[in-house]
């Protein structure tokens, strides 16, 4: 049996704003890495402290997850796109999940847009999909999260998320952290 | 035919912090709005601006969702657990959504509870469910949104969301935006 290539998912978060937008962009990139992206893209302001909290997470929680800053995000939109890269835009203006997600790939590489502030038109017109996880507003820590649960799938998180620090245990009224530093 | 009691489902904000969680927790609510609760409550400090952003987008687009501050949640807890509302706290430390979910009864008033910085430990007493989303630390907005999202289901929001100033059609590539201002 061939195993399929690995393929590589990526969340690019637009217009980081370094006074407002500290901790949605930490939870992003947390929720990123939690829902089965392999990278999260930082782009907008230079902001160290997103990039160390996830960093910290992944050494403490374990997996592959990686982080780094993006100062021409669609630079790279542009080279993803010509070198057959699904873009999938995040938006509230977009087609539906439920129409949109059975169409898009999972076996290709793929980078997941998610705006800030003010989204250039340009990310429209260039994203394969431009998908809406319901048409109201509300947060694209809850777009991201919903997509990737609905798109990836469960994770198996044993395996995901091997070698850190720490593993919590689920449990119905306690919390329960085993720790593997001793071992 | 009958139709059954309205049932009311509640997000309750636990520990919210002035100078650190104003963007997570409007997009708390906003989420909660979204995803088909029917009431979010604000405890910790008190601030307007989550109540202001959520009652401002509640106009703009449409339904009944309400909002408020509770200075003591605990009580509320007590007195909402002793009526027979169900509670379910989200926690990363909780049982997988997945094995509680189906037994969480959907037909009686129920309160959400979302954590902040330091959840009180009556909190995983008093709940009757503690329900984890991934046992990956991410963010309290991506737990709300996979929970509510797989425990309502999807909403009709044509329905839901009736009575606001505008609408938004979801669409491919543009951005469309009805507005009833003028009806």
């Amino acid at each position: 049996m061939r195993e399929a290539a690995p393929t590589r998912k990526t969340v690019l978060r637009l217009g980081h704003r370094i006074d407002r937008d500290k901790r949605i962009t930490s939870h992003l990139g947390l929720t990123a890495r939690a829902f089965g992206a392999d990278e999260v893209v930082l782009s907008g302001d230079r902001d160290p402290s997103p990039l160390e909290t996830w960093a910290s997470v992944s050494e403490r929680f374990g997996g592959r997850f990686e982080s780094r800053f993006e100062p021409k995000p669609m630079s790279l939109l542009r080279g993803a796109s010509k070198e057959g890269t699904t873009i999938v835009h995040l938006t509230m203006y977009g087609e539906p999940a439920a129409e949109a997600i059975p169409r898009i790939p999972i076996d290709r590489d793929a980078i997941i847009v998610v705006g800030g502030s003010k989204v250039p038109g340009e990310v429209f017109r260039i994203s394969d999909y431009n998908v809406s996880i319901g048409s109201q507003p509300h947060s694209e820590v809850a777009a991201l999260a919903v997509f990737l649960n609905s798109w990836i799938g469960p994770i198996d998180e044993d395996s995901r998320f091997s070698g850190g620090e720490f593993t919590i245990v689920p449990s119905e009224r306690n919390k329960i952290v085993i720790s593997h530093e001793e071992e």
